[in-house]
């Protein structure tokens, strides 16, 4: 027969993926997106601070690069004290989607650490103007740049001329961030003023600074310095390994000279200590001084549900995890809503399919918000603003609570803010 | 101060992405992801037939691996006559992700184009069992394959031996994909069976047959042997470029010689004649022989706008895409729903942001579907079944029309079937 396809294949870049459905990423529409935009530079900012302990100096300025109403082009501007970004790691944790510091286990804020490369390309592929990138780590230079993303090849492209640097005498650290982009910050701005309001909420450490494009200023201020200690790092707990974790321990493991099973199980994963791995061994028939490079694709397969299954590992620790605790999640209510009444509660922490999560809350009852039981929800310290409905909070607040046995009434004026942390959130 | 961070900067692939991500692609949970490989499985043997104008023989089987309720593992094996994968490509189409043959400006099935990629990779880190593909274009060989995909490199593994290759004596064309994956299959089986059975609706050329677990077989017959002309590639239309769209035809037009701006709109977008992209240029205030390569990003900024808002463009033609039609969607009602009365309708081509788009639909009375009014949405000629809400037809069948006024009963056995086809189907 000799049919020829006429199919023409292509590879697309990751760049070029999120070009084709920024949706995915909050970029949907010209409100949204400057919403998102902030948002996602703003969640930079504080991660960025929070991993020196620094309490976040954050200030945002939006200016209307032409006169009108409607959807035109803005420069948005993202002032940080944080840790800033080594000069070698700028282009790519600026210029390219999937380059950054957030693909670790580790509690993050953010969906899916896309961070601010999302608006970057949005903001290039709206306005063709290049991202200003600012920063320094500390030491002897600020260095800038200025960038453009290569969508098809999912590359950086610094202009001729960058980096630029200047002394750093005073020892500054931190990022600023500038891009422009189209986008109807009018509508976009209640919701933006919302967002930051319950991002004060949760991190009464930090200042946040919106100079919006009329010259208002909006001024979120710190009411403590304390900054809780920042998350940290951890290893895979065998309940939450699947094959293609293990696989990657294993062959991690036999690179750095690792080669028994005992010992990797105690090594390479959380929790694990050598009692505990030999019982487990036996469990599954397989010697403890088996080598790893010996392991069939279904010995694997095997491990990993075994693992799954065994009930008698340790439960992760919560170390790696950052809570607000009691204390800053009070002064932050307070700060922003004023209730008469708050109670706060933290339950000890507890594991989900191997991740450590912690849940803190508070009820609030007669500040400045509106008659009725409004919800707060929180992961990882960012306030979520979407799919309330789906939130297993809003279900237990709205319908399986019986507020009345508490003598509460359908009007009152209470706020219920939910906070969950966790190396994993299920978005 | 000189001070380091320790954050840790690192690149992944958007295969990690996706295996991170899964439930963006629909591969949340063991039911949803039975349902989702065998959905995209389907979908790319439909348009592997269209491609060629071949009534589609689709068969599925699935088996599973050992007993038990609840997750377990299952071989999934989809079977279609469709126009097959070149030997050269198969590798890449099946174990790469973002590469395939749905990356054109063109209406495809699917919402991502991730394909069948995504259900190789889920039974891949859930059995660590290599993906079986079989296919011929109908050549001299048939070629079979057996690859892993490397996550953290997105790049396909072909194991060794392989690709096999067999003679082609009867020119058979087509692919046979299997995985192993597992999943919980009794759970997902309604939803699998009201998808074939939707998908049959818009597809009354193709046989589809299911094959459950239990050896039950599911046959949706096909009732005519005429197959839509399949859509083709077009090319953008000026009311839909952004500025990165225009500065990649731009560069391509360089690249193939034309740097002329007047003869690059004429060639390189939809429905611009020489007359119209004079009078567009004088408009804009940019000389017709304007060489491409002396353009300023901010030129490229102004001609993108002035292109989006200019109204005398022709709008895009719908020529590459591929309704129904009429007669089609009544045989596929009829053949699935048995109404008792059909009425269907056909909107003439419409176009949005550039994209051209063609509504037809259909209302049935009294046929097998439950009392009330039923809502079958389709995009592209695959069923949508999530978000059913969210979508304008639901609010016009469910708010909008007073169905008393027809004397229509609340509780009377109708149908509602809309179709969109489009080169963007904004999910």
């Amino acid at each position: 027969m000799g049919m020829v396809t006429e199919a023409e294949y292509r590879r697309i870049s990751p760049a070029d993926f999120f070009y084709r459905n920024r949706d995915i990423a909050g970029f949907s529409n010209p409100t949204r997106a400057v919403y998102s935009a902030i948002r996602e530079f703003v969640e930079n900012s504080l991660d960025a601070c929070e991993a020196i302990q620094t309490p976040p100096e954050i200030y945002i300025r939006v200016t209307a690069k032409r006169p009108g109403p409607g959807t035109i082009p803005y420069s948005l501007l993202v002032y940080d004290n944080g840790c800033g970004v080594p000069s070698s790691k700028i282009p790519h944790c600026f210029g390219q989607v999937l380059f950054g510091s957030k693909y670790l286990l580790q509690q993050t804020r953010g969906t899916f650490g896309l961070g601010g490369t999302m608006a970057i390309l949005y903001g290039q592929i709206t306005t063709n103007t290049p991202a200003k990138i600012l920063s320094s780590t500390g030491g002897k230079w600020v260095y800038e740049y200025k960038l453009f993303i290569h969508i098809e090849r999912n590359e950086p492209i610094v202009l001729d001329g960058y980096p630029k640097r200047f002394g750093n005498k005073d020892g500054w650290h931190g990022t600023v961030v500038e891009i422009c982009l189209t986008g109807d910050y009018p509508r976009a701005e209640p919701k933006v003023l919302e967002y930051l309001k319950r991002t004060a909420v949760t991190n009464p450490y930090a200042t946040i600074t919106l100079a919006d494009p009329k010259g208002r200023l909006y001024r979120f201020r710190r009411v403590t310095t304390r900054v809780p200690k920042p998350p940290s790092p951890t290893k895979p707990h065998p309940h939450g390994v699947d094959v293609e974790t293990l696989n990657r321990l294993i062959g991690l493991a036999t690179r750095e000279g690792c080669n028994d099973l005992l010992r990797f199980m105690t090594k390479y994963l959380h929790r694990v200590g050598k009692g505990t791995a030999s019982r487990f061994l036996k469990v599954v028939g397989l010697p403890p001084d088996t080598d790893l490079r010996t392991l069939s694709p279904s010995d694997v397969v095997r491990l990993a549900e075994a693992m799954n299954r065994f009930d008698r590992f340790l439960p992760p620790k919560a170390d790696c995890l950052s809570p607000l605790g009691a204390q800053l999640l009070r002064i932050g209510i307070e700060k922003e809503l004023h209730p008469e009444f708050i109670a706060t509660f933290n339950r000890r922490p507890s594991t989900y399919s191997g991740h450590p999560f912690i849940v803190e809350g508070a009820i609030a009852y007669g500040g400045n918000f509106p008659p009725g039981i409004t919800l707060y929800r929180y992961a990882n310290k960012i306030p979520l603003v979407y799919d309330e409905a789906s939130d297993v909070s809003w279900k237990v607040v709205r319908e399986l609570i019986n507020w009345g046995r508490y003598r509460v009434r359908q009007d009152a004026p209470v706020a219920v803010i939910t906070h969950i942390c966790s190396t994993k959130i299920p978005y």
